[in-house]
């Protein structure tokens, strides 16, 4: 069962495109594909980049194995023996540059440029995406609810709902790169060494004769990580009473409850209520942890009318990026090779925003030495470098030409890095807590306008004019033909 | 790296129920805990079950190996040696119930029910409904495109936006399931057999000097298999002259095109006007493949619109299940053992919706023999046979009693499968063809007023009355307490 490689993770017209520049001899010309999305998700100021570790492992192990082959030449009589044998030897042999996880992007930018021969660039491009797409739109949620969450806890519980198990795993990763705390499961935990946190079910409550006898029961078996789940019957007659009664039990063995979770019901009015019993009990130190479709809308609303909340358990909201499950990073090829050289390639639409930008770029983060804020992203083609001797920078709008300004006292910081050359990994993918870390002072770098959850100011990024310049050439160009 | 294997799928809070069961000695009570959703999803007028051969797999293969245990018990020093010697001896040793892949399902009956020792039953929450949830949603969304497309072919092209890579392949299947006729993903077609799709990408037509050059090098190569993309520049100005020029020297060497695909602008007036330019070329054999975040509403409405498409790539709606990306599904405890005998339990909510129904429940479904058609879902509880023998039948809503009616010459078909018993796979796993069959063969049984893709009559889903009253009494228990 070949299936845990994912070297056939891709669209069957990938391996016919292979097969047709097989067919013609051009296979080993280069290609230079560039990935980037068009829209932020969620009407949110920024993205976080996420995806790259899956990348890298994904592309260190494509090969063609026998059952694979077999497959392909029994699916498509075309497909000729020799195109198989070519296919048995392929390696990723090319260049790939990438921003680093934890990153915070921006529409139409770079974020993932791959050089390599076409045959290698097109076979990549459906997994890729698929990884890029999903993780960049979650650690994108969790970093909005990061956002309003402020100090709380911050707990993911989605692997129920989330749209099947890679999903679950690798969005509970996502999650903690963008500031989540912990999650419920256990293979993320292990895969990735990040910290797990559970609580117990309403079936622990059910399959006792009381729920009293099932908070004792429960606290005498894990001391240590007690937090009762107080609504399988009534939360403030019945569930906050029981609860109470067993902290009470717990302190005259020397030990200390942790919390108590609440799952239905109003969580403002009850956490409210729930944080009056356990004080008047003379258990301020027991934390209220709530629950319940939660995602950054309703969080932020229970802390404006002051709920008594100290830790949020974020399910499907979250794990399916409910409010817009899917992000549109798009693959495009912007250059291709030539007689030896690349020569820029476009799009033409009639929608606006899908012409691409023709050309090998790089984005630069312009950051203002003065205030230490990023003042806008720079996208220029590959050879230019004045921004990065500190020239004088004219940022504007090629649209609304009237927006223009000029930056002097400035640091351009490339944002795409070396990571595959010539087929070799050269990056070392940093550790969890270094991309939780880069993400924090990343986000820093940045006024609270382009912060807000809500209708945030439009962060610029910008075209060089040589940038903009070849695209305007390649339009007229088209428009001729 | 024990990643492949799903034991370890789990929810922490699973692994700590588990333990406080073993701490007290209870861990080979039986629990029976049943999965249902509360509500259909897309306001559609019944769900698809998909989901079973993914649990059957997970089941068979659940087992705690060395680095497993090695994690579990760095991660809590709670956790008793003894406690992982139990773990490493689990297998699933239970019974579980399931309606079979492709049946129709509606609220609030129970599509599996699992009866085992509260160890195996808890450990498994969360995986099932891991699968279950997203397998029946995409397969409930494929099933409502396909009532609109009528005998169009249908392609599910969406793993480039899928929620990572198991999502693609599973939501492949579950598409196919419901009446997809192929995916664009490999993997998914390697590994279940399922037809495989796929045309070529703008990028190959930007690889090559002019878009007519582009076209003719992929007809030359895939002379078989030529769909010829028409939107990198200019769908009629270009694209199709270009595709009908190609067609043309085709037909010189005796082969013939087999379609274009329209990927953006208005795909009601291009294909129009597409099929027009290509019929004066004596081309009406040429397909119209369409593609461009479709779903069931837009394909519709193009239809309405006498759109001249043959075929309909669907990707990122299906595959994320768009308008609506999880599907509630929920494991509850409905028997606990006591005494050797099956106690009924019940979880009270202030939200009657989430009140569960409690004991050992079968779904049958009431088929009026004159007819042919479902009158009805009738949940009773699993002792009672009466509705077997064919005795007339009185369906009641328990809210609205005035609503009752009494069925007489009818068939009542359970829709519950026994699939595990003490461990073992009972059941054989139908093939994809065969749950396709199934699947068509069971739509026929309901009218078409619960097929409708707005506002559809509700498919009538009723409790007996035995089954009723105990979940009245087990409230009346409970608010006495």
């Amino acid at each position: 069962m070949a299936y845990d490689n994912l070297t056939l993770h891709t669209d069957k017209y990938q391996i016919n495109m292979m097969y047709a520049h097989w067919f013609h001899g051009t296979l080993n010309d280069k290609a230079v594909f560039e990935a980037y999305f068009r829209k932020l998700p969620f009407g949110n100021g920024y993205a976080v980049f996420a995806g790259l570790q899956r990348i890298v492992e994904y592309i260190k192990e494509l090969r063609f194995d026998e059952p694979m082959l077999a497959y392909l030449a029994e699916q498509e009589e075309n497909y000729d023996p020799a195109f198989l044998e070519e296919l048995r030897k392929l390696r990723f042999t090319g260049h790939l540059w990438s921003v680093p996880e934890g990153e915070l992007v921006f529409p139409n930018e770079p974020l993932i440029r791959v050089e390599a021969r076409v045959f290698e660039a097109q076979l990549i491009e459906t997994a890729l995406l698929n990884f890029l797409n999903y993780q960049t739109l979650i650690a994108t949620k969790a970093s909005r609810i990061r956002q309003v969450a402020g100090d709380d806890i911050l707990l993911e519980f989605g692997t129920r709902r989330a749209q099947e198990a890679d999903a679950a795993v690798w969005g509970a990763r996502a999650a903690y790169l963008a500031g989540f705390d912990a999650t419920s499961n256990l293979r993320a935990g292990m895969r990735f060494g990040i910290p797990t946190k559970g609580t117990h079910a309403h079936a622990w409550v059910q399959g006792h004769e009381s729920e009293e006898t099932a908070f004792e029961r429960f606290a005498a078996a894990l001391p240590d990580q007690v937090t009762l789940l107080v609504d399988t019957y009534d939360t403030l007659r019945s569930g906050i009473p029981n609860a109470i009664r067993t902290a009470k039990k717990m302190e005259s063995q020397g030990k200390r409850m942790q919390g108590v979770r609440l799952d239905s019901g109003d969580l403002t009015y009850l956490s409210k209520t729930a944080r009056q019993m356990l004080d008047e009990a003379g258990l301020s130190y027991v934390k209220i942890t709530a629950s319940n479709d939660l995602d950054e809308n309703i969080i932020f609303n229970l802390k404006a009318q002051g709920a008594a909340i100290d830790s949020w358990g974020v399910g499907t909201q979250l794990i399916t990026s409910a409010d817009q499950p899917s992000l549109g990073g798009v693959y495009k090829l912007v250059a291709r090779e030539s007689g030896g050289e690349y020569v820029p390639v476009i799009k033409i639409s009639g929608n606006p925003e899908k012409v691409t930008t023709p050309g090998l770029k790089e984005t630069y983060r312009i950051v203002n030495r003065k205030s230490g804020k990023a003042e806008a992203d720079y996208i220029a083609l590959k050879h230019e470098d004045d921004m990065l001797k500190g020239e004088p920078l004219n940022l504007f709008d090629p649209v609304h030409p009237y927006l223009s300004k000029t930056v002097e006292d400035y640091e351009a910081q490339p944002l795409l890095k070396e990571i595959f050359r010539n087929g070799e990994q050269v990056y070392t993918l940093p550790g969890h807590e270094e991309i939780r870390e880069y993400h924090r002072s990343r986000l820093g770098l940045f006024w609270p306008e382009y912060m807000r959850k809500l209708n945030p100011e439009r962060y610029p990024i910008d075209l060089s004019p040589a940038a903009w310049e070849l695209k305007m050439n390649l339009i007229k160009q088209h428009q001729k033909q």
